[in-house]
């Protein structure tokens, strides 16, 4: 690592990354050149990243138009600000801070409504690998075939790019947080406690005694299931085809649980059965179209609610047809636990530290290790051994 | 006619009805045996009726598994009780009713729902065509070619069957109104202004000032325009492929046209243009994927709702993509305009009566015939050339 303090302030740092230089080709840890924030950006020394299914999507290049390489991958995380560029007023060097991948710039349409959270400048873009200010990217690194020394441009990654002991975001995504509040807990917040939790209190809404359905338990499944259990859901029901996960689930809360393959029926029948006509709110957290079809109809008609939270890199369109939403059942989007980043989580995290908010952060995270053993942590992802491997820079 | 008052009660009536014996032929005006009701049930002495798509498209036998013959269409009317059956409380001879379709028991856990109007014993259902209690029917007839008077069973229709004289109905299908509100206007809530005005106000929940767009301007689509005009929508935009239909809309509050045959680009980009960045609101009346999908993508991202409205007799599926639900636009069907008809018209009925409603009814009805006339009503109906025509009996 290159410098601490304001003597970096202006400069470009060196320090160390892991770069992703093609599709599932493991992280090379190298030195990156990370430049200086530009206008309403934030320099971040990153001290805690996680991995989540959407880095090893990317990072095996599954969709073929989402692809930039080089590439810094990574998008949950907490740290601390380095420095930050000019006309940015609500963040300063030393604060604490989560970077969101879902920024909030305040001023947009979007930001002004209380209806939703993706800003208009700054949503969550699969597509987009550089910033928005310039279209240019802050890292440069040399290749590892490379001679001479010639540093190329390394892309960014939803809008955080946090495999990196220092990043450079816009202020949009950069959420100020107290600063006596565990920063290697507070980075699930950057991404999976708020999407799963915030899918079952914003946009699910869900309700004391009411009955809910988690396809799929990975990070996001079980923080559904952890949103769910702390509005007094009187039953969550966990579907899963890998048993093994129902240990974890049973230990976060899910009080039932059915593996497809065992169950000898459609999942929708025996959920029907166990809730007298179908839950009130189910979870597609699989990104599986057939999965998202039998979750739609596992909930109780006239009311039942469907929130979509898995990614869907498929060219098949939604297998509902027209007649259907007539039965009363609804479905839905949810982008970020449709939180609005830096509005809303500073709340979150004082409710949590005083104790009127029990989220069980310890639950998610299964491994820690160094951050040069990445490949092994996203080894540990892909088997499906780890939810949360909490990466130390 | 054959009877009145309280002669006829616990005994068949004769009457006339307006019978159709096989797909697309022309109704028979002619005698029918209308059954005393049995218990839960109610008969109507039906004094006005008008004709919506569904008639027409249930009388064409569009969908095959659908068809029932011979059958008594019609479902939206107003009349007065003439009997009622066994357990039968909240009604007695002499009230004077409107029936609904979608049909409000007041017992099942979705009666029992704020969430929804879709009675689980009552809801609409286009395959049904016989009565609940016993699978049977109430009405019989003679054959136009059959010798030696054989009576055969006519079935039912959408729980109402209001093309004749006398009808029944459940109980749960029959709205008891205040008897000094116009029943030749009335008529109009059993359908059209229920499903249009109601999708406006309680599907959509149309704000003051808001933004909406109606696909399809026929009386359904109008019902919606009057709806929003109500709630003081500010710009309501009527897309229809017929130039003809926009001079009753400007009558009835549409503030601009969008013609998809002459507008050379597609209607969402004309109306993204219009409303910076798409409607708040958009309603499908059109039943047509196709319309269904632009009315979805004219909406704006971030809160936009689409409510379907239209019938959709298609094997295809929703035409719209997974991922496209991350954008923040949400898409609902509705049926009956969310109303619960028994709990809700009633004081709908009354706040026009007082005025505090002014919904335009009179717009509506742009003809009106004897029952006996109803092959020319359908005629005008088919041909676009009516929105509501009134049969009077
Ligand atoms: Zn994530
Ligand atoms: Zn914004
Ligand atoms: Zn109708
Ligand atoms: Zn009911």
């Amino acid at each position: 690592m290159a410098s601490n303090g304001s003597a970096t302030v202006g400069h470009p740092i060196t320090c160390k990354a892991a770069i992703v230089w093609g599709p599932s080709e493991p992280f090379v840890i190298q030195e990156v050149q990370v430049d200086p924030p530009c206008r309403m950006e934030v320099r971040l020394k990153v001290l805690y990243t996680s991995i989540c299914h959407t880095d090893l999507s990317a990072w095996k290049g599954e969709n073929e138009l989402q692809r930039a390489y080089p590439r810094i991958l990574g998008h949950e995380a907490a740290g601390v600000v380095e420095s930050v560029g000019e006309g940015v007023e609500d963040l300063k060097a030393g604060d604490h801070v989560v970077p969101i991948f879902t920024g909030e710039c305040g001023n947009c349409p979007c930001c002004q409504s209380d209806k939703t959270n993706l800003c208009q400048e700054f949503r969550v873009n699969p597509f987009k690998s550089t910033m928005v200010g310039d279209g240019k990217t802050r890292f440069s690194a040399v290749g590892p075939g490379a001679s001479g020394g010639d540093r190329v441009p390394v892309y960014h990654f939803l809008n955080t790019s946090t495999f990196s002991e220092y990043t450079v975001l816009d202020s949009a995504c950069v959420v100020k947080i107290n600063p006596e509040a565990p920063l290697e807990r507070m980075c699930l917040l950057s991404c999976c406690i708020s999407t799963g939790v915030g899918a079952a209190w914003n946009t699910a809404n869900v309700k004391k005694g009411s009955t809910v359905a988690v396809f799929g338990l990975g990070a996001v499944g079980l923080a559904v299931a952890e949103g769910s259990r702390l509005r007094g859901a009187s039953k969550i029901i966990g579907v899963d085809i890998n048993s093994e996960k129902f240990i974890k689930g049973e230990e976060m809360g899910i009080t039932d649980f059915i593996n497809p393959k065992e169950c000898g029926r459609p999942v929708n029948e025996v959920i029907k059965e166990m809730t007298n006509g179908g839950v009130d709110y189910s979870f597609e957290c699989a990104g599986n179209l057939d999965v998202l079809r039998e979750a739609f109809i596992s909930t109780h008609d006239g009311w039942g609610l469907t929130v979509v939270l898995g990614i869907h890199p498929t060219p098949r369109m939604l297998p509902l047809h027209p007649m259907e939403l007539f039965h009363g059942r609804r479905i839905t989007g949810c982008i970020f636990g449709d939180f609005k980043g830096k509005s809303q989580l500073p709340e979150i995290v004082e409710k949590c530290m005083k104790g009127e908010i029990k989220i069980n952060f310890d639950g998610f995270i299964t491994h820690e290790l160094p951050f040069e053993e990445i490949n092994q942590a996203f080894k540990l992802l892909e088997e499906g051994k780890s939810l949360r491997c909490l990466l130390y820079l």
